[in-house]
């Protein structure tokens, strides 16, 4: 099958990696709810990344993509351009393995996030926020320090790291029928989609995004990539587009993308808040509300069955709630 | 020794209490957080009641106080009187084991607590707000449908209850030298004193208590039971007096109560949400503040020790956040 023989992207790929971040990583741990069970009708696993260090999955994939540089390329440190979790998470991969971590954010980007790169020990550039100028100085930076250039999510190291939580969350639920994960750039959906086909036994793997930022959606339909026609969603992890690593890998394994409104969002936040009693942010909650959505729309599909939901990250501003 | 021979409370009883009502209630995670550790400069684990059915260790005591009943007295149901997690707590636990709960709620409790109640199944009967109106009027409750009274706190079955998180504390982490919790009515720390003394390895319980209701901490110094002068706090549960059956145990086997300011509080409630990415109540942020002040004043006693922490709940109104 060529699905098996894609390139460095194995089952025994995936496996390797797992092996090799373990020491950097938590195995977070996966949550129940009767609750929530009750309301949707399927008994649902949330594998909770919100606890992972650095507070994302992001973690898993940076991790990975740092340890396969040549003990040459460490010593010349990693540049990446972003505003989210995988500016948090690279810094404090790199602090971990020992590595410089240069972090191009755009100047818009808020405090908070600013506060985090530093405390993980990440060198913060500052630029306009447009992809042009960040691409640009990460690439300047890249060239003046001989800085290895990591993107977030169009990455095959990071697309494996990625998908090592939904191994977890197989390894323990090996039966699931469903892996609901949100879509952003596309790295952890990518990353769950091999890892299902891999070690799943015939768990499809679904999408959630915003209404308001439904890249992936399009591109599916259209069959190439897409770029965001708005991105006006509370769901900020998610405003980014597919990338040429794992849209084909997308396009192939992922079964359905379901879109959701960002009243839907905000609801399915809020019931796990107040529910479960654990912090997600906007984006983690657009694949629970995908699931909600599906079960409405599709109640013999979901019905009964069993259910994984990637939690993907819990850094929220506390000040800015939408509560 | 006098105090393990203390009658219905021995170190038998409060396993016993633990195989009753382990079919009811959920063994809670334990959760770490090395920033958190790194920040106090010691090993902490934060036994996670938030994680508990209807958000607190109150479903504990709840539990055991009903099926020490006789099936003469389950038959009449039960009655309290709470404005809090008891409340929600007799009620899920009276519904679980299949017995009729009244609970006697001032007419200024707020909405989502009666909301609360209702759901599991609790008969709510409103009164004014006094001490007096509301033991009136579940007295009356009793005395016309037969049911038995159980205090929040005041109750020798449900201190047993309340120990049991202790218990699985220590189960796991038998070395711990010292458990911090919130102090509102006293159950749960006498509990915790009781389950410390019996199971722990010279481990000390510690108590966190707000200076805007700092009853408990003015009864140690006094030797009698004192009331609060001020209950101005966010610590919503921590606004309640001991008992006579908590009090004695509290002398006797808790080392030290610490008071924090509201400040240290919502300092406490933050750090937990922002770094933990778990939703904690004001009354169990207290338990933590208290280690902070704790471990500032007295670094040596704190300093790289092994401390648990009970967070007692989750139930936040999360349109009223202090952030």
């Amino acid at each position: 099958m060529e699905r098996l023989n894609r390139e460095n992207m194995t089952a025994l790929d995936i496996l390797n990696c797992h092996e090799r971040i373990k020491p950097y990583i938590h195995n977070t741990t996966i949550l129940t709810s009767r609750l929530i069970d009750k309301k949707i009708g399927a008994n649902i696993f949330f594998k909770c990344e919100n606890f992972q260090r650095a507070g994302a999955y992001k973690m898993r994939g940076a991790t990975n993509a740092i340890l396969q540089l040549t003990d040459e390329q460490k010593k010349n440190g990693v540049v990446t351009h972003s505003s989210g979790n995988f500016a948090q998470a690279l810094s404090l991969a790199a602090q971990s393995i020992g590595v410089t971590a240069h972090i191009v954010m755009p100047n818009t980007a808020p405090e908070v996030k600013k506060v985090g790169v530093r405390e993980y020990g990440g060198k913060i550039y500052e630029c306009e926020s447009t992809v042009v100028a960040r691409q640009g100085l990460a690439d300047e930076i890249a060239q003046r320090t001989g800085a290895t250039f990591i993107h977030p999510s169009n990455d095959e190291n990071v697309i494996l790291g990625q998908g090592t939580a939904a191994i977890e969350l197989l390894r323990e639920h090996a039966d699931l029928d469903f892996i609901f994960c949100p879509i952003g750039g596309g790295g952890l959906i990518a990353g769950s989609a091999l890892a299902a086909e891999f070690f799943g036994n015939n768990c499809k793997v679904m999408g959630g995004e915003p209404f308001e930022a439904d890249d992936a959606y399009r591109s599916l339909l259209s069959g190439k990539i897409e770029d965001n026609e708005t991105v006006n969603t509370i769901a900020d992890g998610l405003k980014t587009t597919l990338g040429d690593k794992n849209f084909p890998i997308i396009k192939e394994h992922v079964t359905k993308i379901i879109r959701v409104t960002e009243a839907e969002i905000i609801a399915a936040m809020r019931l796990v808040w107040e529910r479960m009693k654990i912090i997600i942010e906007p984006s983690s909650a657009v694949a629970l509300a995908a699931l909600i959505s599906e079960a409405e729309e599709n109640p013999k599909l979901i019905k009964d069955k069993k259910v994984g939901v990637i939690i993907s990250g819990g850094n929220v501003d506390l000040v800015k709630l939408p509560f």
